[in-house]
């Protein structure tokens, strides 16, 4: 079986709620990355081992949280020796506002993954993008190279979507998947 | 007065909807980018002759519309004059999902504008991005380096988001602001 | 064995020496989009057919060439039905400065993979970057998520660097190998 | 006469000499983000009273350094109040390769001012992308939207390129200029 880690940082509980979700879809180990950027004691070691990688960060100000770009920072160390050389990677992000410069924070997870010489998975889950969808329809909120979620400002993580939660387990299992195809040979 | 003018393309009335939009606004020059790609007769001439350049296109397939492409690579001529330096730039798209790339597409549009050695101006509108937020409130779909619209796949032009070309409108107000002062010196 | 496309829309031959490297390192079928943007007799079910597809355009404008963007416009049959969803995708551009927004092609054709729904292979070559690099050192352009070639604005395909093209070639055995540890389940 | 910032961070010395390359032409002031990602006392007012604010940070893993990342996150505040609508804003970042995702930093400064409701002015340089260029040549490394240096691994900042530090004194001289001919009205 493929070892799957969802490494995340989370401000206020609801980027977290979607890395949950993410690893229960993919049956995945979970990291967070603490308020000061730091991974946990065996954190550094667990990623080693992995077969893929997820990155999940809030979007703010543009981009992945400071401490999420402080973990990205601290994986030079790995990088100067591509110790994760063609893993998997794949990534998701939450912000306030429907867009909010949420694939400005995927784009930067996947440039992180390439310069660490990975493959990056897709969503692979297509837009509700007709009259019919609702907010809670698979993929409502319209993210192709990662999962993108939307908590209004004043959502508690309690509140969030059903739809990006449900697609964010979807996105999961669909990354054990691609995993499993490539680990079986 | 400043100059300013909206060169667009629209596949299928949408985006060309957002552009008499933010023409009206600004009181702005409209020049429609073909089916083939092609300005009309005079296009080039107005867009020299110009303050400020809108720039606007659907998001197909992840970027721009191989017309509106056409033209930026038909600009070319002009780059290599940098004719248009120091104008004044903005953009905006539209596509049926609610994210879909669409920071890709504006992320695109001032690509052309810094090759331009242009000023990019952001849209400056706040998002509506909490719980009270509705579909028709100002800039919901949430952009800030352009205006954004969301046409789900089978609504016409007439059945566009009333919030959405009201942003449009006064994105273009901003645009003639802008140019306005600058130009007064 | 993995069939391997290289498709790719070349102006004035650079890219196309690049797109014959990666084909010939990848022991890959070449397609080139003509100067109208259209694909020859049989190549969109030689790319249906396809475990690896490898996108090639020059950098113009700050992008892909309108050529190449026309076909990917046309993609949209196939991204309709996901036809290439998992396939491996990977990418390479050419252009006469040094940067000159090569880092925004690649990523139009990342974007546009992940809208196909497909796995994105990294260069996977550490670029040269200490004083002792030369110019045709491997990887002196410097990219992570594609290839990167520069060739000065008055010099011939025939005057392109070594280092580029010996790159490119690596970067074909890299996509080859990469779809047969997929296939081989 | 405006009033012009340049805020940035540098690790090990390569970004400050722009920095102060970029101030000197801009006749600028120089606020430094600190290693835990803090400014000096004074400096968000500093700031707030700006007219023009230059941002500056090398390009780490793909993306700016945490600690300018940091600050970018503190300024939340200020934006919360869209307290920088209007400024003019521009960037440059140094990294070890050619290429080496420094137009991923640029993009993610732009972002960020975008988020701010600014003006983003491009390098405005063209680039020296003949066969005649030389390392020397004004903006070699071949930037549109902002100033790139590129600095080998094992290169002190005394030995840094004399053609990035021109471009970035001329880019400064640029943004200065750009900041005059709004003031003046």
């Amino acid at each position: 079986m493929a070892e799957i880690v969802v490494v995340f940082h989370s401000g206020y509980g609801h980027t977290q709620r979607i890395a949950q979700q993410v690893a229960d879809g993919a049956d995945a180990q979970l990291i967070a990355v603490d308020a000061d950027g730091n991974l946990p004691a065996g954190g550094w070691e667990t990623l080693a081992a992995a077969d893929a990688i997820v990155f999940g960060s809030p979007t703010y100000m543009g981009g992945p949280s400071w401490q999420f770009k402080k973990f990205a920072d601290a994986s030079s160390k790995v990088w100067f020796t591509q110790g994760w050389k063609n893993k998997l990677f794949a990534g998701f992000t939450n912000s306030a506002a429907m867009n909010g410069d949420k694939g400005a924070t995927i784009t930067y997870l996947w440039q992180l993954a390439m310069q660490h010489g990975g493959l990056w998975v897709s969503l692979g889950i297509m837009p509700s993008n007709d009259k019919a969808a609702r907010r809670d329809s698979p993929n409502y909120v319209g993210g192709y190279a990662g999962l993108l979620a939307t908590s209004p400002t004043d959502a508690k993580p309690e509140e969030m979507a059903k739809g990006d939660l449900d697609t964010a387990y979807a996105f999961g299992q669909r990354i054990a998947e691609v995993a499993r195809s490539r680990s079986k040979g």
